[in-house]
């Protein structure tokens, strides 16, 4: 009765209020622990949670409150929004699921239905949602952009970004942005020219696009040879981040296309494997760092930009921190993308090292080869598209790590639409598929963010694709490939508590607030969890 | 290390035993609380453990354990069985895992590929395994049964019992008693000719069969008319139970068919919707009892015999409880199948009452008709093949129980080799698809076994499909179709413990002991849950 009464009210509270969730509500978002407005929580991704009624001497009391199975055998991977008791996510393939946080139980679901012909690499997946004002944003596996109403599942509107039979798609949770909705493509193993494009949320009026790879005329196209711009990669399939006081969005870009194979692509490649800067009100490049030129193996630059103002180097700087799938942290200057530090976080043998700009000095001999190249990171990266996090109190950097290799063929291959366009595929790219690389482990490391010092690491049996979330009461929160999701400590990576959840933790988790009472929630294998401390 | 230890130490102890689980500790399975060696945990199936460290007073303080997930969006309907430790488990199709008890991890799976001509009326399902000295029983939805090495997991043998392509399909947990193996045939909706047969546990060698529909020549054959018999069903397609001292082997037997027409098959139509009681060296019949003569509305008799001792009538008696599908409540005595009580435990509009021999006396007007007849209890029965329980503490029977009707059509039903042999099928077969019938609603209710007077019911939103587990700590555990998993107090029914599991609770929960530490678990959805006290 209590539950019903309380969910009532919050409908007719949110019916009342016109634009429930404002751009200014997600602008201060860090306001409003409770709450989960956006992918990364906070526009500055740094996946850090205020709530600490959940601390490193009770969480062992985390007792499981209620647990929505997603009836679908693809990969769970998405974050959950929470706004105002209500939980809004995304099941596989392209299923929006509201539903009260306190409880687990269903309000509505709605179903977008994915053409069969759908090509995609890594599963039928979806990561999340945006919201804004009343409106939901979902961006699917057909390429497209879809606003729903959030208070009843009904489609408002709903706009084609490409046509997925070129290889286009999304993944990504899309961003919203002052009265605009950012998205990006996925599809770079399929030969696609990629894009960051914006859209009026309320309307669904294209604002602007942006090239991920910059055709004849636009400076960084002379870094690529010939026509090879034309299905040059650089998808785009996490969410971004965003400096208010800059006015800079900030993404990550994907690799150049095709993979493992560079010698059609001659250049630097840009923007793959790049963070580009632009501006939100019309997509214009404000500045770019590419991390890896012409790269061979796969080494995306997809992660989560996470945004700290922190002393470096003898003054107060506005910092981007990034740990790399191509196994390097970086620390750059968001204002303009000046290169601060570069340090290797896991073992990698493609390069000698990095230059004072932050360029890789490529190692001879480490190319993907016809006979097949052993080289670390492996194709997974030494990190990947899991969310990483920052934590002020601790004032440290966590991520989750492969150690692990990959074997690297270099294939010849040939463009034809809506197919892959990569000629090989590496060996050892999960450990149950490998051969003969080393048998690697996965790791949550701690890293010092101004020298990119390890302080401590979290080992574990395999490799991971858990997400990492910290809290005020310092606990950190991930999962790993076995089923495990686990709490350790912010300050030295003890474990606190842990669970086998019978799946393989491949999303990030959150942390909110019902009736006062923090919640945390995660998904493992098919099903989302949510724990609470008991009574 | 710890765990390690003991799983190195259980596996060198098991291997040093030939015949881990001997008949004699599944005879006296009852004195082993901490494991649960058959389906119904004992042969008297009261499914009551004599387990008390969860207890109505601390019920509240159970937290989640680990969780295995299926990876089969099929219907998970095992019972697991518990062995020192290791427990060992189906999972849709025909997937045996072995797994640690105590952590979930898993030991080792075996796959049955299942040909995809299979036909079931009801899911690609599996309720479980039978395990006798080191050999782990399965029946296969093509119609096999066979035998694994518990220790690996490995084939030792495989027998085909019937051809799959004529509509014959195992679905039951096999029976283990003596150095036999007991196993049933589902396909009552496809015009098979149902059987139980025997086969030596060690060799595989077939024992005896049982018609449950008999031939000519045979008692009963002039039950049926013409050569209808051929095509009479009779399935069973639940574990049966057995009596010791009286060397009886009871089964409960399904449908007559073809359903809901029942002019191709006049007579009784023995031994469908019947209770069998057999000699378990030779298959032979020794009483009967049919629960509805001529059933023309689904009214399967599968359900577990309850076996019971108890004062009744003044004296001391070997009884037999049953909550029939057709609504009825019954004492038989299982020395020699004499009816002894019956009253209606659900509203049901088929029959005026039983008369003194239990024999229901039809109304009129309540069978199929061409328009569609609407009649109580539904198509699913007042109650189904989910356990029920009986608890000595309490002295009260309990079981899961539908208030609901369906709308009966009589069709023309053509026997097809292989293909459903109904001709019609009734509206009103779950709540989600029923169309003007009454919304009806599921309750857990305690039945007075000596008068079938109700003591309480649990009530619940919609109807339920959870098996009942009681136990010496005075706690019912139970689950429903919304997901909700719960335990309530045997004495009056009061709620003391839930949580939303995020799946259909269509199984029957157990309790096991590892580490001392008693451990309770049960299926909700796609995931088998273990909890455990709060330390």
């Amino acid at each position: 009765m209590k539950i019903l009464l309380t969910v009532v009210l919050t409908i007719l509270w949110s019916a009342n209020l016109p634009g429930q969730v404002s751009y200014q509500r997600i602008l201060n978002a860090d306001d409003e622990p409770g709450n989960w407005l956006t992918y990364s929580r906070t526009y500055n991704s740094q996946r850090y949670s205020h709530l600490d009624q959940i601390r490193k001497d009770n969480v062992k009391n985390l007792e499981l409150k209620w647990v929505f199975q997603a009836k679908s055998l693809e990969n769970f991977e998405a974050t959950p929004l929470v706004v105002d008791g209500i939980m809004y996510l995304t099941r596989p393939p392209n299923v929006v699921v509201a539903l009260d946080a306190r409880t687990g139980r269903v309000f509505w679901t709605y179903h977008h239905k994915v053409p069969k012909e759908v090509s995609v690499c890594c599963g039928l997946v979806n990561r999340g949602l945006a919201i804004l004002d009343n409106l939901l944003f979902l961006g699917t596996l057909d390429a497209r952009l879809q606003a729903l109403d959030a208070k009843t599942g009904s489609l408002v509107w709903d706009v084609k970004l490409a046509d997925f039979r070129d290889g286009y798609a999304v993944t990504m949770a899309p961003l919203a942005v002052k009265d605009k909705v950012i998205v990006g493509m996925a599809g770079g193993e399929y030969g696609i020219r990629g894009f960051l494009e914006a859209y009026e949320a309320k309307t669904g009026k294209k604002a602007w696009r942006f090239h991920t790879i910059p055709g004849p005329g636009e400076p960084g196209n002379e870094t690529w040879e010939g026509d090879s711009w034309k299905t040059g990669g650089g998808s785009a399939w996490l969410t971004g981040s965003f400096d208010p006081e800059l006015n800079l969005l900030y993404w990550g870009i994907g690799n150049p296309g095709p993979d493992w194979n560079g010698d059609l692509r001659e250049g630097d490649n840009l923007y793959s494997d790049s963070v580009v800067a632009l501006n939100p009100d019309n997509g214009r490049l404000q500045w770019h760092f590419q991390f890896t030129q012409h790269d061979v193996w796969d080494y995306d630059a997809v992660q989560i930009p996470v945004l700290v103002d922190m002393e470096f180097g003898g003054r107060e700087r506005k910092l981007m921190l990034w740990g790399n799938r191509n196994g390097f942290y970086y620390v750059l200057d968001r204002t303009d993308g000046r290169f601060l530090l570069g340090k290797a976080f896991a073992h990698q043998t493609w390069a000698e090292g990095l230059d004072e700009n932050g360029r890789p000095i490529k190692r001879a001999g480490a190319e993907p080869s016809v006979e097949g190249t052993l080289t670390y990171p492996s194709v997974q990266g030494a990190t990947n598209w899991y969310s990483p996090s920052y934590s002020p109190r601790s004032g440290l950097f966590y991520l989750s790590v492969w150690e692990y290799a990959s074997v690297y063929y270099k294939g010849d291959p040939t463009y034809v639409r809506g197919e892959r366009f990569i000629g090989s595929f590496p060996r050892g790219v999960y450990p149950d598929v490998m051969v003969d690389t080393d048998p690697g482990y996965g790791a949550v490391r701690a890293l010092d963010p101004k020298t990119g010092e390890r302080k401590w690491e979290y080992k574990m049996t395999s490799v991971t694709e858990g997400g990492v979330l910290t809290t005020a009461g310092d606990v950190l929160f991930s999962g790993n490939m076995e089923g495990h999701v686990f709490a350790l400590d912010v300050f030295d990576g003890s474990l606190l508590w842990s669970r086998n959840l019978g799946g393989r933790v491949i999303s990030s988790p959150i942390t909110y607030l019902v009736d006062d009472k923090q919640h945390f929630s995660i998904v493992s294998g098919h099903s989302l969890y949510t724990f609470v401390l008991k009574d």
